[in-house]
């Protein structure tokens, strides 16, 4: 059992990934096809993943099969990033708040000169990239604190207008991977219900997860921080993020939360992460009846990233494919979907 | 302003109220009236309550009104005890932690000489009176902690299909408000989301809340436990429950916790208690555009309870309206429900 997936370590490296960030805008600058065939799954290949995934939605929902599934019990989760979209070279939230490190110590000059945000400052790459878990969620805390809740959102919402992946030069809303679009529009289309379970924090993927993938914002669970009630200086109520850590949807915390949030086992779940989607993936097809828990490997370093030690390729942490994870995947039935054999098109530009 | 109905005050009250719990079985034996008129809303009397729900409906789905909402942001919270059924003389979730105390000594009996558990053994109502909330919660965590989530959905389920209110005889699931489910049926028929949003456990009221208001699991919020992954004696995964409090949504942790779930201001509120329900209620009327926020008023001692101050009743202190919250109401254009004059039928079953 290969210990490369453990998550001190997946952490420790997450930052790391920013030392080597590719700079490579317009390498794929196809025009956005964005037409979607008539046939479900349009974008995947014809295989043992996608017929597994058209052969549970027809069990699931047949009333004469005896894995029929009442529509109000179909519920489907979805891990974000890795699986919904890119996760490399670094999460996507984590560059928003590193963006959002100036302003914080412009507010707060005290911060200047504390840890994790004085390695932060100083641009030294190789120092940010040795700082833990528990850094990254001082700096989310940090830079995502004290402000009012609409506008938080705002801000959000601002910078993923202008944000951009460096190596397609694109909108990171623009990276989500067209097959799992397809795969929650069909889910939908035969009446499931598709929810968002990510280690991110809620308030940030719910700025786009409507726009990018159909899922509303009640339907999006994270890693919160807590909210506190007040009065602005005009005395009209309002709602501030607070330095407050109150649901770590890191490892376990995942399928823990989900059941804190939603009160449901899922029908079907989605991840990529052997440190915070196995317990998900698990539990899921643990249930009754029949359950659909589909991994997906990044094994396509042409059109996206290959990484994971489950390919004998180097831990790059970000929602690292261990070896343990895919043994599990074997003895439990899970899908591995592969990225280069089972998906024609990744994006919908392409 | 008054101060009766401050919150320590309140929470020492809640026991209390099981001294002087009536005991008039078959009061209201009526046959159960269940058909419902093709008007909306048909177990209100005319009036401005009912009109005003009739007009914000209106003006929020109306495409040429200026106050027109999208569907996807079309949101309803309701408080559940007090505002969708009856919550005299105290609250269901009570009562079924009580019932449980006696199994939980039964597997630890070392909680037998401690407090609160000895007080409530003791069946001194007097003295069981006196606890605090605090000591509520810990009955609450000790009650339903370490076993598995879908082996205490079943008890629950169990309890509530045999546990009956002493003054209707009835199962505490026929003592929803006929009117209140109207207005939920209503608010669904117009595109409108609903929500709970309850002071009590989530896992306790996602048992019936489908079956009762058609509201289903994923969208009832509620103070939470913490829950936790693990492996049973065969190695199946399990999740269990925690004694630890993650969201209490007690006074404004009600509407912190309504962001924190589910990312959303909601358009209208519905409660009745000055400590719990007043923030989400000022929160919600202080949005832009058209905004309903609705105080019920228990003030119908024939037909169900009257209670509180701003009546100039007695402080009952479960779910108390206090003046203070009257004044509100009235500064901030609420619409405050006469359960007497409003509701022309409380129960279905009528």
């Amino acid at each position: 059992m290969s210990t490369l997936g453990s998550n001190d370590l997946s952490r420790r490296l997450v930052l790391g990934a920013l030392v080597t960030m590719p700079a490579l805008p317009g390498l794929l600058d196809a025009t956005a096809a964005q037409a979607q065939a008539g046939a479900p799954l349009a974008s995947w290949n014809d295989g043992p993943a996608k017929q597994a995934i058209l052969d549970f939605v027809r069990v699931t929902t047949d009333p004469s099969s005896k894995d029929f599934v009442p529509p109000e019990e179909r519920i489907a989760e979805f891990d974000q990033d890795g699986t919904l979209w890119v996760e490399h070279p670094v999460y996507t939230q984590i560059v928003f708040c590193l963006d959002h490190v100036g302003d914080l110590v412009k507010a707060k000059p005290e911060l200047k000169d504390r840890e994790p945000f004085e390695t932060v400052l100083s641009g030294d790459r190789d120092a940010i990239a040795k700082l833990s878990m528990r850094d990254f969620f001082e700096i989310v805390l940090g830079t995502q604190s004290g402000m009012d809740v609409e506008a938080f959102r705002d801000e959000t919402r601002k910078w993923l207008a202008e944000a951009k992946h460096p190596r397609w030069d694109r909108l990171y809303t623009e990276l989500a991977y067209q097959p799992m679009i397809e795969v929650l529009n069909y889910l939908r289309a035969n009446g499931y219900r598709t929810f968002i379970a990510t280690g991110g924090s809620a308030g940030f993927v719910r700025e786009y997860a409507e726009k990018v993938y159909g899922i509303v914002p009640e339907q999006v669970a994270g890693t919160e921080q807590a909210f506190k009630y007040g009065y602005d200086k005009d005395h009209r109520p309002i709602l501030t993020r607070e330095p407050k850590l109150v649901l770590d949807n890191l490892e376990a915390g995942k399928i823990e939360n989900f059941w804190l949030m939603y009160g449901r086992r899922p029908y079907a779940a989605f991840g990529n992460s052997s440190s915070d989607d196995k317990q998900m993936l698990e539990y899921v097809k643990a249930g009754s009846g029949a359950r659909l828990s589909v991994a997906v490997l990044h094994d396509d370093a042409k059109r996206e990233y290959a990484y994971g030690p489950a390919q004998g390729l180097p831990n790059t942490s970000v929602g690292s494919f261990s070896q343990e994870m895919y043994d599990m995947a074997g003895k439990q039935d899970w899908i591995v979907v592969s990225m280069k054999d089972d998906w024609r098109r990744i994006f919908a530009f392409e």
